[in-house]
């Protein structure tokens, strides 16, 4: 395994320990380096009392514009479809070690197919604490933008 | 990797194929060799439109008596008390290939302290339908028993 993808797991682990303190169940997926593949997980899934929250997990020194491949999305949107709840693209700041939490529906395609968060929709990113909110009052996420 | 090890993957391999063919969102856990240690996760989760059921997996070669270690099945109690939903051991029985499924409720207590599934409750097991039954039309379990 690399160096790079250990730091990977680091960072998820980190995410998954944080919302199992906040009284979240939480799932990690299989390591991608499994016949599993990652095809059809989410790295991450936390579930409160039926509110399911899934992520795609990134990671950036700086904030600016993060891209993510069509393929990550629409595996996201598969497993919310079937399990209900949100998509979310989770990002680590690393310096600051703060998450922010964007919503699938904020992602920008590019003219490759693909998707980025621009550095202005990463900056008005949920919080972990709102996602706490989101989970217990089932508050709309429309209300954060 | 054991070859046991390896074999137990396989197992849980086929019951995730065959929930997400049903149309859950299926994850599967971290291998326990992995830091996560699988101290808190199921060893598989299945959802539907915020229905959760979560499974411990066994095998057993003919139907006859099955042991749970009461840390997996306290586990399993701990993850449905914060994600809300069902909590089952799921159990293949190698000749036939078919599973069954047993609520943790129907478990009786060693005198150990762990757990023991009988023949008897092993023969009234859910099948792998009355799982859809349930996730579907939000039918009570006791209906089965």
């Amino acid at each position: 395994m690399s160096s790079v993808r250990r730091r990977g797991f680091a960072h998820e682990r980190d995410l998954a320990r944080k919302l199992w303190n906040m009284g979240f169940a939480v799932m990690r997926a299989p390591a991608s380096g499994s016949k599993a593949k990652r095809t059809r997980y989410p790295d991450l899934v936390a579930i409160m009392k039926g509110t399911v929250l899934a992520f795609e997990v990134k990671t950036t020194r700086n904030p600016s514009t993060i891209y993510i491949k069509r393929e990550q999305v629409e595996k996201l949107l598969e497993f919310t479809r079937r399990a209900g709840g949100y998509p979310f693209i989770a990002v680590k700041i690393i310096g600051t070690g703060n998450w922010r939490f964007i919503p699938i529906k904020e992602l920008e395609e590019t003219s490759s197919g693909n998707y980025k968060i621009t550095r202005e929709k990463l900056g008005k990113g949920l919080s972990i604490r709102d996602l706490l909110v989101i989970a217990c009052d089932h508050r709309r996420i429309d209300e954060y933008f």
